[in-house]
C-alpha cells in the first residue's frame, strides 16, 4: 500500500496518541483530531482516571515506539497488593514470586503528554485539538466533526479512518445506527459505579502510606483502592453499589453518612483523608461498563481500535495495556503486507478479537476477586503456593495473574484459559485435602505438589476440549 | 393493585396476545397495538418462521390459560430428529427415551389467531391493528403511534406499558437511546442467516417424506431443517453463511448454483422440492441474532418480556416456548400480590433473566450440534447411552434435551449447569473408554453406567463450585 496514503484517528487520547506516533513512523500521513482541549496546556483529568497500572503488555508497545527509556522516569514499581482488613492490619500479597515482575502506577496525563510530543515530532502527523467527532459515515470514509473554536461543522476526508474516541466512541454509534451491515454489539453495565477520592502527601511531602504497592480495602460488597502518584499523593479510588445495599452512591448524600461509612469500613484509609468529604461530593460518580462489538471495521474504510472496540473494567489494570498492544498487533499486520486495508483490517480483528474479549471477562472475574477473595482462606493458600511455586520453580509456573500481567508473548485468551483451569486445579486441590500445609512444604514436596498442578491443569483443559463437542 | 388499571401491550404476536389473554382474565384493562393488519383477515407471514416447535413450557403456558385442549389440533407431534446423510440415508434419532416425550410442529398463524380470538372474548381486552409503535416515554408512561389507516400519529397513556413488540423492540430502542439510566444491552449476530423453502404436499394431498419428526441436513458448515405443516406440506428453512465458504448467500446468486449447490449436498431434499428455486429466489434471507438486555423494566412504568426483552436463535425450538414462559412466570408473581407494579416488575426480572440468558447460550449450542454434532460418533454413543436410561430408568434420568425440553418445572438455568455437566461426564468417559458397547449393556452394566454418569456429573458441578470462588 502507498505510504502517503492520507490517515485521520479519531481521538488523541493514550491508545489514538500511540497509533498516531506508530503510523507517523511507518510514514503515513496522519491527521489526529481530538475533542478536548490540549492536555499539555489544560488540565482536563476530570471524568477519567487520574493514574493507572502499566505493565508488560503496555512497555513492549513503548519498546516498539522506541519509548521504553523515555516512559521509566513516570512509573512507580508496585509490587504486590497492600491488603487492609477492617481493624486496619496490612499483609502485603505480592503480584508474582519472581522479583522482576511487578506492576506499575504511572499518570495518564504525562504519559499522554509524552506520546503527543513525540508523535508531533513527525511532521507526516498533524494533531488538533478541540473537534468533536459527530458521527462517521463509513460507507464515503469521511467524519463529521464540531470544531469547538469556531463551533462550526466540517467533513474531513480520508483513505482511511482509525476511531480511537474511546469506550463512547462516535463511530461506533454510527456503525449501530447505520444499520448498514449486522452489527453484534454489547454494553454491559456493573451494578457498582466508581469515585475519585485522594490521599495528599504528607506536610513534608512524603507518601503517608506505602508507596510501591496497590492498596486494596476490601469489603466484599464494596471495595476502595490507591495508587500512588510521583508527587507523593495517592489516587483512591472507591468501588461500590449504585442502589443497593446499607450504603451506596445513592444514599450517601450527606458528610456524617460519608464520614459514618468509612468509620465503620474504611478507619485506617479515613485517617489519612482529611480531605474525604470535599473529594466525595466534588467529584463525580461514574459507571463501569464493559463494550464488546463485532465488527470492527467497515471493508477497508474504517477501524476502530482500544476501549472504543473494546471498553473493559479496570479491575485488571489491563485497559490501557490492552489499548497499547492492539498497537502492536496492528504494526505486526501491517508487516505482513497485505495488499489493501480491508485485508488488514480483518485480518487484525480475527487475531486480535479473541484476545480482548478474554481480558474483559478477566477484568469482570477481578473485580470479585479484588473485593472478596483476597480475603478468603482458600483463595490465600492458592496465593500463597503459586508465589511458591513462582520463587521456587520460575520457568515452570506462572499464576493466572502473571500470564495476563507478565506474560506479553501469551495472548489474553491463552492466558485466561490455562490460568482459568490452574486456578480451578489448586482450589479443587485444597477443597479436597490433597495440598495441606502450604506454607511449610520441602522444596521435594513443592516439587510434587507442581506436578500435581500442572497434571490436574491438563486434564481439566483436556476434559474441557472433550465436552466442547457438545 | 387495583384491577381497573389501564394496561397497553405493545405488540399482538404470540406472547402479546396471551399476556393481553391472560391480564384480560384476571380483569385488567387492556388495550393492545398491534402494527401489522390482523393475520385473521391477511395474510402476513412474510418474514416470520410459518411453524414452530411448542412443547412443554408453551403447554403450561395454554393450560394456565385453558387452552390445553383447543391447542391439541393444531399440534403435529416430532418424535425425533431425522438426520440425512449426504447420500440420503436416513436415521431417526428419538428426542427422548420416554414414549410420551416429543415436540410439536405448529403454525405460527393459526395459534396466534387462537390467542387473540380468546382474548377478543373478554370486553376488557381491546386490540387495534396497523398501529406501529414509535417509541416509548418510559417516565410519563406513554407510548407513540402511527395509525397506518389514517396515517396520523398519536399519543396513548397507560398505567403500565407492557412491551412484547419481539426483537426490533421500538420500546428496547427507548430505553437505550434515552440514556436515562444504565441500560445494559447486546445484540450478537451469527455468521449464518437462514432462508425458508418448501416441501409442498403430493398430489394426492400426503406428505412427502416422514411426518413425525424434525428432519435435518446436517453439513457442519450449514445445514437444511424441514418441520411438518397440518397440510401435509413442510416447511424448510436453510441455515447458511452470509459471506464465507464455497456456496454463501452472497454468492448463490443464481438458478444454477442454487440447484448445484443442493444437488450436491441435499440431493435427496432437492427431489421433493421442484419449487427450489422459485421459493429461493422469492423469500427473503434474514439474519439470526441472540439480544439480551437490563433492566426489563423502568420504575414501575413498563416492562419487556417475550422477544423484545429476549431474542434467541431458534436452534432449541424454545424461543415460542420461552416467551409463552414468561406470562407463566409473570402470573405466579403477580399471585404473589405485591404493593405495586415496580415491586412486580423486579421481583419477575430478578427470577426470570438468569433462566433467559441460559436458553440463548443454549440455543447457540445446539445450533453447533444439529449442523455437525449430530453426525459424529462420539455424539451419537452419547446419545444412544441417554435414550438407553431415559427408557430403561425413565425416573433416574433426563438428558439436556430432556431437562430444557420437557421439565416445564425445572429453571432454564439449571437444565442447562445440570445438563452441560451430565454431557461432559458422558463426552469424557467414552473419550477415556470408561464406557464402550453402550449399545449392548445389559440392565446391570447400564445401571452401573448411570450411577457412574451421576457421579461424576455431581463432581463436575462441585468442582465448578469450588472453582467458581476464584
Amino acid at each position: 500500500m502507498n505510504k502517503k496514503q492520507n490517515i485521520l484517528i479519531i481521538g488523541a487520547g493514550l491508545c489514538g496518541s500511540l497509533l498516531a506516533l506508530r503510523l507517523g513512523q511507518r510514514g503515513y500521513n496522519v491527521t489526529v483530531m481530538e475533542m478536548r482541549p490540549d492536555l499539555r496546556t489544560t488540565d482536563i483529568s476530570a471524568g477519567r482516571s487520574i493514574n493507572l497500572a502499566f505493565s508488560n503488555r503496555g512497555i513492549k508497545a513503548m519498546k516498539l515506539v522506541g519509548l521504553e527509556e523515555k516512559v521509566k522516569p513516570l512509573c512507580i514499581p508496585m509490587n504486590g497488593r497492600m491488603l487492609h482488613d477492617i481493624e486496619g492490619n496490612t499483609v502485603l500479597a505480592p503480584y508474582s514470586g519472581r522479583e522482576n515482575e511487578y506492576i506499575n502506577s504511572i499518570s495518564r496525563g504525562q504519559l499522554n503528554a509524552l506520546l503527543l510530543d513525540e508523535a508531533e515530532k513527525h511532521e507526516n502527523v498533524k494533531i488538533y485539538f478541540n473537534r468533536k467527532c459527530k458521527s462517521v459515515d463509513f460507507e464515503k470514509t469521511t467524519a463529521l466533526f464540531k470544531d469547538y473554536n469556531s463551533n462550526k461543522e466540517f467533513i474531513e476526508d480520508a483513505d482511511a479512518i482509525f476511531a480511537t474516541d474511546g469506550a463512547g466512541s462516535a463511530m461506533r454509534q454510527s456503525y449501530y445506527l447505520g444499520k448498514k451491515f449486522l452489527f453484534s454489539f454489547s454494553q454491559d453495565y456493573l451494578t457498582h459505579g466508581y469515585k475519585e477520592l485522594s490521599i495528599l502527601p504528607s506536610e513534608n511531602g512524603d507518601y503517608k502510606t506505602y508507596k510501591n504497592a496497590l492498596h486494596i480495602w476490601g469489603r466484599e460488597a464494596f471495595m476502595l483502592i490507591a495508587l500512588p502518584n510521583l508527587d507523593g499523593s495517592f489516587t483512591v479510588t472507591l468501588f461500590l453499589n449504585f442502589n443497593e445495599g446499607e450504603y451506596n452512591f445513592n444514599n450517601l448524600t450527606t458528610k456524617e453518612r460519608v464520614i459514618e461509612f468509612f468509620e465503620k469500613y474504611f478507619k485506617d484509609a479515613l485517617e489519612l483523608m482529611p480531605n474525604l468529604v470535599d473529594d466525595f461530593f466534588e467529584n463525580p460518580t461514574s459507571p463501569l461498563g464493559t463494550v464488546k462489538c463485532s465488527p470492527w471495521h467497515y471493508k477497508g474504510n474504517t477501524l476502530l481500535m482500544g476501549d472504543a472496540a473494546h471498553a473493559i473494567v479496570p479491575f485488571y489494570g489491563q485497559g490501557m495495556n490492552a489499548s497499547f498492544e492492539d498497537v502492536t498487533e496492528f504494526d505486526k499486520v501491517l508487516d505482513e503486507k497485505h495488499k489493501d486495508w480491508e485485508t488488514v483490517f480483518k485480518q487484525y480483528e480475527e487475531s486480535r478479537k479473541k484476545d480482548t474479549d478474554a481480558i474483559a471477562d478477566l477484568a469482570i472475574d477481578n473485580f470479585h476477586e479484588m473485593k472478596g477473595h483476597v480475603n478468603h482462606a482458600n483463595f490465600r493458600e492458592k496465593r500463597s503456593l503459586e508465589m511458591a511455586f513462582e520463587k521456587t520453580f520460575p520457568y515452570e509456573y506462572s499464576s493466572k495473574y502473571s500470564l495476563v500481567t507478565f506474560n506479553e508473548n501469551i495472548g489474553y485468551r491463552e492466558a485466561m484459559l490455562r490460568g482459568r483451569a490452574q486456578d480451578k486445579a489448586i482450589l479443587n486441590m485444597l477443597a479436597d485435602g490433597d495440598i495441606s500445609d502450604v506454607n511449610n512444604l520441602t522444596n521435594e514436596a513443592l516439587k510434587n505438589t507442581l506436578e500435581k498442578v500442572k497434571a490436574a491443569t491438563e486434564a481439566i483443559l483436556e476434559d474441557d476440549k472433550i465436552a466442547g463437542l457438545k
